[in-house]
């Protein structure tokens, strides 16, 4: 098969590797950044890579633009596109997927979520014959790099950040990461799989820049440790919600066994029950191991991850069907929570903050409750949880 | 698609129940033990099932006889097979693999190892792109319920065994998952799809049945636990090993997490690092997701899920080069153990037994040298483990 690849950074320059001593392709292009042309394989103009005669183009730039233009119009010259790049799958995955229906060309993208796991390939056969009830999990290596490290080895915030930096964990602008926004593009990806919908609006989304040493602490107390999830799925009545936030579980959870910057990808099927899957989340090969896994089921034929029943937005409103018990922290006494938040009962008040949990409420509510007092000038912290739930 | 389903017990219930409602599926016939026809969709001849109009056929059977006749016949009249059967598959795999190849038919077998866990599926797929070095895990539930019950709630092995009869978790004959037998057929599945070898003999197995309360009282004092596994893999030389037996794991291990019925199923790739797939390894509809996802891909053209290539036997001796570290109790004084087995450290002395941890050894002269112990009468527990190694 004759391949050409959009970038040659972290996870292009992995699969140009891989693919490059097997006898079953043949690289056609490799697209490089203006000024980084280094060897004659290499080309710093899109036009040499749509002119080509590469059957196959695998787009491994990352960002929107030009990302979008240059894999759309790959499509529309007639070749097939395995792309890597999630903001691009969760920005423009439909226009795509549509275009490469009507040309009869394959779209994949594995590597757009979960790293090495394998989790929308799976989603993609398991949705065929059964019900997913939910899908998410803990999405993000450099954000549960920073919160096991908080855990287990004492670290700040910002210390363990600073590590997760040096270590390449995280990138110098960690904004994506920490604010949940990377979690909630990977949760629109299995929610485009596992249920036909982009959810691209009035999600719910907290990431991890609330969370503190004394979260961990108190935590601690009751045998818990903090991670970072990512979930959608099916309300009672049917409708989808989709939400990010932290999550406070106990040492029997699979959350709480994710360490370092490894990925949780999880779905519940209504005949399989839960399913898991656990792996490098990120990282060159990783990554493009994930990527040569797509070629594989190209050349089997597959073209699509996407069904074209798949549709933008949400019929209703998103994660206001959805209840969850919460673990929270506020920086002043506890009547400072009154009114907005159904507290269930005070944990323990320590270095001028409460920590209290909640009975049941809708995530939405939860979230609109905390930006209120967040507006009022409010430190808070908030973990859903069902560890107190368990115990009254 | 035109289907028949040989048995209707527990998985091909579930298959029946799952396929009978949806459009795409028309159902032929369904082959049921003699006496038990209760229904006109239902017949005790499998003549009927051989010459009615089934394009495919499902066998829930278990046991070789007859479904190795069975199945056998109807790849040869023309009909894909798919099996949830790990008997069957581990003594005649090779050869239904060869007949569906030369009737260029479907021979597909997800449900035979892992129950709803994908992991020969996923298998597949990985040894395609990436350099498979080891597979295996937690294959068995009924062992890992009872090691979990004598760990969590402190029962003795014949109460623990008694509940997951009790539960339905084990059978009335619990001797093929105590013994370790069942695990190492999943072990010769999972080597078939990764390796392209069936391990069919000189394997070192172990099971569960020498396990104590006092070998998990002692283990608990180390913070361990101790689980089943089954696994196999590449030595250094490339050549393969493969064998089961009793892992003693601290809390950080993948493996102490794993509770109740559940299996953890694993691989590391070169490229991917590893991947590990936890979910219900057995039960009705968990077991019949498995195999609706094969009759997707069965609709998606896929074949085969061993290559031409597979072998039956290792072409050298098998876990003669593969050395781990061992836990190991003896029901008399350490003298003992002198002569055959590397003793690093004894850990205690308790109830008239010794504890002890070994330097590294290989698989094949642990076996040995506990085998020869208890020639001579002894009882012997003994488990790999690396926890008192990263000690030292």
């Amino acid at each position: 098969m004759k391949v050409s690849i959009l970038g040659h950074g972290v996870v292009g320059k992995g699969v140009w590797e891989m693919l490059k001593g097997n006898p079953g392709y043949e690289i056609r292009s490799v697209l490089v950044k203006k000024g980084e042309k280094s060897a004659d394989f290499m080309t710093e103009s899109f036009e040499d890579v749509l002119n080509d005669d590469s059957e196959l183009v695998i787009e491994c730039m990352g960002g929107i633009d030009p990302a979008y233009e240059f894999t759309s119009k790959c499509l529309e010259a007639g070749k097939s596109i395995i792309s890597s790049n999630k903001a691009l799958v969760a920005a423009h995955g439909i226009d795509l997927m549509e275009i490469a229906r009507r040309k009869n060309k394959a779209f994949l993208f594995s590597a757009a979520c979960g790293g090495a796991i394998p989790i929308l390939q799976n989603l993609c056969l398991a949705r065929r014959t059964d019900r997913i009830i939910w899908a998410g999990g803990i999405l993000n290596g450099t954000t549960n790099y920073i919160l096991d490290s908080m855990d287990r080895r004492g670290l700040g915030f910002d210390e363990a950040l600073a590590e997760a930096k040096a270590l390449g964990y995280a990138e110098f602008d960690p904004t994506a990461d920490i604010s949940g926004m990377d979690t909630l593009r990977k949760v629109m990806l299995i929610s485009m799989v596992a249920f036909d919908v982009l959810p691209n609006s009035d999600y719910n989304i907290e990431g991890i820049t609330s969370v503190t040493a004394l979260d961990f602490a108190v935590a601690k107390e009751y045998g818990c440790t903090i991670r970072l999830i990512g979930k959608c799925g099916l309300a009672e009545s049917g409708r989808l919600y989709a939400y990010v936030q932290p999550i406070l579980c106990d040492s029997g959870s699979a959350y709480s066994g994710i360490r370092s910057n490894i990925n949780l990808a999880r779905y519940e099927g209504q005949n399989s029950g839960v399913m898991s899957f656990m792996g490098q989340g990120a990282g060159r090969y990783p990554t493009a191991s994930a990527i040569l896994r797509d070629v594989t089921s190209v050349t089997d034929g597959q073209k699509q991850m996407l069904t074209g029943k798949c549709l933008v937005g949400f019929p209703y409103n998103n994660s206001g069907e959805c209840s969850r018990n919460y673990f929270i922290r506020i920086d002043s006494k506890a009547d400072a929570l009154k009114g907005s938040i159904p507290v269930n009962r005070i944990l323990c008040e320590k270095e001028g903050c409460t920590f209290a949990v909640t009975d049941s409420i809708t995530v939405k509510a939860m979230h609109d409750a905390v930006a209120e007092l967040r507006r009022h000038g409010a430190k808070v912290f908030f973990a859903e949880t069902s560890v107190f739930n368990k115990e009254a």
